[in-house]
C-alpha cells in the first residue's frame, strides 16, 4: 500500500518541530567548537528520528534509506529515502533554501515525494502522479515551464566549486550558453524548476537521499530528470534536472562534448 | 522631523502590494521578449512610484533617490534612498532573497532604513539607534554576533562572477580564509549579517540606492560597513560590512595586500 498526502505531511510536521527551532537558533560554527552544540547535525538527527518512528509504527514492511542513521530494509519492494537537512550550509548561514526530503520508492523507481520549508511554510509534494505546491500564497497543482531553449534557461547549481577536474569544463560550457545562473540553493533549486520558475539543474556528488524525494517532483511535474549520461538518478551522482526535453538534451550535448 | 517606523511599514506595504503579486508570477524571460511585458521591472517601477507618492505627500520637503526614476532634490538635507527591488534574478528565478530597500539619509548619512522580504514577511528595520526584525517567527531587536576572527566567519557574496580585473584575487584571498562561503542572497546577506547569522558580506559595483537602507541596519545592529578603502559607504560602490571590527580589519588586511 502507498502512503497518501496526509501521511508525507505527517513526517513534514514531525521534522519540522526538530529542524525549525533549531534555525537561526544565534548558535555560531563557533559555539560548536566550544560547546560541543551543534544545532544542524542536532536537527538532522532528531528529524530523521522523528521521521523514522512514523514509518516504522505505520509500514513497518517498508525500508529506510537516510542520511543520519543506519539502513533498514533497502532491498526491501518499498524504500522510504530520507535527506532530513538538505542544504546545510543554507541552514547554518540562516538561509531558507534548505529543505526536508522525504522520498517514497517501489521496486528501485522514486514514486513519491516531498520536499518541506519550514520556515517559508512550502511545500512542493509528487502523490505518484502529479506534483502540488502549498505556501503562503496558495495551493496548486505545478507544472515545469517550456522555456524553449538553452539560450533562454535560468541555470541553478549549488555552488561552482562542488564541480572538479574534467566535470569543471562541463558544467561551464553549459553555463556560458544560458539566459541566466545562479548558486546557492540545494534541493529548493529543484523545487523552482518543478513549479516553473526555472529551466535547468545542474549538480554533481550527490548522494540517493539528496534526490530521491526530488524526482518524482521533478518527472511528475512534467520535467527530465537523469545522470549525466542519461541514466536513472536514483543513486545520484552526477544529476541534470530541465524542464523540457530539448533544454536536457541541448545540455547534455555540451556535457558530453566538453 | 524623521519618519517613524508606522511611516516605513506604510512605504514597504505599499511597494509590496506591487511587487509581490509579480513574483512567481509564470512570466517566464521568453515571455518578456515575446510580449514586451516584464514583471520585474514593472514590479520595480510600480513599487517605487507607491512609495515615492506616500513620501511626497507626507515629507515633501525631502529628497529622493530612486533606482526607476528621476532623483528629486538630492542636495537636500534630508534624503530618501530607495531600490524597490533589490536582486532582480533571485526575483526573476522565484527565490525569495531579495528584498525592497527603503532608506533614509540626513546630512549625507544613512540613519534610518528598511529591509522587506515580502513572500517570506521579513522585515529588518533600523529606527536611527537600533535594528529591529519582525518575521513568521516573532518580533525581536537584533545584534551581529561576534565570530572570534576570519577563520570562524561566514562570508557572502551575490557573485563571484561581480569582481573583474583586480579584485578577483582580493576577494578569493579573503575567501580562501573563511569557515564558509556562499553565493546569490543580495540584500539578504546584509539582513542576514545584521541579526547575527553571518559574519561577512564583500560585493563590488553597489549603487548607492544598493546600500542606503542596509548602512544603519549593520551600523545599529553593531557592525561595521565601509568601502574597501575604509571610507563611508553612502555612494556605494566596492563595499564591505562586518559583524565585529576584527573581523573587519583582517578581511580589509587581505583586500589591501592582495
Amino acid at each position: 500500500m502507498r502512503p497518501d498526502r496526509d501521511f508525507f505531511y505527517r513526517l513534514a510536521d514531525a521534522a519540522k518541530a526538530e529542524t525549525l527551532p533549531r534555525f537561526r537558533s544565534g548558535l555560531s560554527v563557533v559555539n560548536k567548537q566550544a560547546t560541543g552544540f551543534d544545532p544542524v547535525t542536532e536537527g538532522d538527527q532528531a528529524a530523521e528520528a522523528a521521521i523514522r518512528q512514523l514509518i516504522e509504527a505505520e509500514f513497518p514492511q517498508h525500508g529506510i534509506l537516510g542520511e543520519e542513521h543506519e539502513n533498514v530494509g533497502v532491498d526491501r519492494d518499498q524504500v522510504w529515502v530520507i535527506d532530513p537537512i538538505d542544504g546545510t550550509r543554507a541552514f547554518i548561514s540562516g538561509v531558507p533554501v534548505w529543505g526536508t526530503l522525504i522520498g517514497f520508492k517501489e521496486h528501485g523507481r522514486s514514486v513519491m515525494g516531498l520536499m518541506d520549508q519550514p520556515f517559508t511554510g512550502e511545500r512542493y509534494y509528487a502523490d505518484g502522479e502529479r506534483a502540488w505546491y502549498s505556501g503562503p500564497d496558495g495551493d496548486r497543482q505545478i507544472r515545469v515551464r517550456d522555456c524553449g531553449g538553452l539560450e533562454n534557461a535560468i541555470l541553478f547549481t549549488t555552488s561552482p566549486h562542488l564541480f572538479a577536474g574534467w566535470e569543471v569544463g562541463c558544467y561551464e560550457a553549459v553555463q556560458d550558453r544560458v539566459k541566466l545562473f545562479r548558486y546557492g540553493v540545494d534541493c529548493y533549486a529543484y523545487a523552482l524548476l518543478a513549479a516553473g520558475h526555472v529551466d535547468l539543474v545542474i549538480e554533481t556528488m550527490l548522494k540517493p537521499y539528496d534526490v530521491g524525494a526530488l524526482i518524482p517532483l521533478i518527472e511528475q511535474a512534467g520535467g527530465v530528470i537523469t545522470t549525466w549520461d542519461g541514466g536513472r538518478p536514483e543513486n545520484g551522482g552526477s544529476i541534470i534536472a530541465a524542464g523540457s526535453a530539448k533544454v536536457h538534451a541541448e545540455a547534455m550535448a555540451l556535457l558530453k562534448a566538453s
